[in-house]
């Protein structure tokens, strides 16, 4: 597999097919770590990234990684391929932005990503359909093993894993978990969700990470808190109470939506299906919009013209260097919403 | 016929067949007539109001008026049968909030609509699709000299016909023509022809007459002045100036669109078939902007999925009072609009 098959295909976290997948798009774990030896990356100079970026590419490569990995030189790749990642959650903005030598392996169906060279000499991700953090722990502690009997990860005793960024220090554990939180949002309710998970010491961001706002009512939620805290208890708070709780919260929401406003309801969600079957031109926020509500409608049983998996599959195929890759050529804003009007009513099938 | 039958069809003046009717959706003359040896309506009681009401009921009923002609008696009706003579262009808003003795008799396929105390004690209004000033003028003259044979009007041989409005003295004729110019307003040309008119001395309204925003791109333009010209010099002003000099700008800034701007055209044409063939709740306000763009569409052949007769008759079977009078039952706001939604769906033939 290469960078240019993703646009064939979604990636398992987008399947539509994990543990309370109608609410929970994805749960990601990963895990940052420094190497014994280099200095953190704002210390190092070009030859020591260089260095790095070899000695790590080459470790990662021995390891036995699920279906077809491939390592992608980030510093070759052009700037569309590296916001094709970005879009694909398989890097961070910053590893796209950044400098010098650096790259991310990926396998298993885009569930594993492996930054070197991002904020910190490694950052290990996992990436899964819905709520799958026991079965996402496992598998980066495996990642870890394997990559710590090769390398020395920079450790204190009394500390953890040292970190460029004081925050990570500790574990080195984010745990997100993206939600889909449409009913939250037009019941009003939503922040109140928020502050509630502020108060817990949660980040709650929009769809593309650290900054973004919430678009299309797709929010992560990730933990705050590294240091002090097992993983085990991280995952554990987020497994049992955070993540049911908020999903607990969007269905009863939805149910209110239900009883009290079917008719609001059908109309948002139906008008986003008739949007998206006959528009000659859609921005991205707006499909963001639309497809949301439709993933709503779907999944209430609303409207059954289409699955789950291909309005999550547009989610991602439809943001701008997707589009791109797509259509093979590089477009400007206005011609951008041309093709992914073009692009969302052929997927949808739609004779308009 | 009977105000009953009004709710099964759309009447001539909607049917989308005159001349220029891709732009010029109606054309209409009424004139102002007063009685010989009655005060002017705000004078009177209610017993000269019925007299006059019952006088010249008599003698309408006794003209010789095309295709099944009915008298409605307009202070004996419901407020809804009111509401939908508004809505058909029928009677002015005016005589449907008056008070005491008063009456339309309507004919010729609603071409006709001969006004008894309103604010004058005759208004004889005709009303046609298309620009058809000439065949109008024609019908009007008619009508108005068999019944000045049965009364005798008010008229002075310096000022003309007197009216209770100084404002219609004189030749008491009102010419409007109905535009629907959304390319204009697009383009932001809109105010210019409406400056352009003012310094003609023409006034320019929204659909329904005084006082009403223009919704949906539907501008009514009208002279103001009936002293000082004859009827015919007012009417070749409008045939042969002002309309074709409007409906030109509306046809190049349609030129300009499709040149310039294909893609925002199509783009608006056919989220407006999306919303209409999908909507669970549809205000009025957004049905006149949808049909709007979906009517351009039709005319300028970006669709073809329907024709313009159904669009104009969805324009009227949409308000209010004629939506109430199809689903038979007296509706709030919030219910108008989901069965106006459920209407339209159902006339535009959709699954969805």
């Amino acid at each position: 597999m290469s960078i240019d098959d993703l646009t064939k295909g979604a990636g398992e976290w987008l399947s539509g097919t994990g543990p309370m997948c109608d609410i929970v798009i994805s749960s990601r774990i990963r895990l940052a770590r420094n190497v014994v030896g280099y200095p953190f990356l704002s210390k190092t100079n070009d030859v020591q990234r260089r260095e790095l970026e070899r000695s790590l590419r080459g470790h990662i490569q021995d390891l036995d990684l699920p279906d077809a990995p491939f390592y992608v030189d980030v510093d070759g790749a052009g700037d569309l391929e590296r916001r094709l990642l970005v879009e694909r959650h398989l890097i961070s903005r910053q590893h796209a932005e950044g400098q010098g030598s650096r790259g991310v392996a990926i396998g298993g169906r885009e569930t594993i990503a492996l930054m070197v060279n991002e904020e910190d000499h490694l950052r290990m991700q996992v990436l899964r359909s819905g709520l799958q953090l026991d079965e996402l722990w496992d598998e980066v502690g495996r990642i870890d093993d394997m990559l710590g009997s090769r390398v020395e990860y920079a450790f204190h005793k009394r500390y953890g894993y040292l970190t460029a960024c004081p925050t990570n220090v500790g574990t080195g554990i984010r745990v997100s978990v993206m939600l889909h939180l449409p009913a939250l949002r037009m019941t009003g309710e939503m922040e109140r969700v928020v502050r509630a998970a502020r108060d817990m010491r949660l980040a709650i961001r929009g769809l593309f990470g650290e900054g973004t706002e919430a678009t299309g009512d797709f929010y992560q939620v990730s933990n705050q808190t590294t240091l002090g805290r097992s993983e085990e208890d991280i995952i554990d708070d987020f497994k049992h109470i955070v993540i049911p709780k908020i999903v607990d919260y969007e269905k009863q929401a939805r149910q209110v939506l239900l009883r009290e406003k079917a008719v609001a309801l059908d109309d948002k969600i139906w008008r986003a299906y008739g949007l998206l079957t006959t528009a000659r031109s859609l921005s991205s926020d707006e499909t963001l919009g639309l497809l949301s509500h439709l993933r709503m409608g779907v999944n209430l049983g609303r409207i059954d013209l289409l699955g789950i998996e291909l309005v999550n599959e547009l989610f991602v195929m439809t943001q701008p260097a997707h589009l791109q890759k797509i259509s093979g050529s590089v477009l400007n804003g206005e011609e951008r919403s041309a093709v992914r009007a073009d692009y969302v009513r052929q997927r949808l099938g739609s004779d308009n």
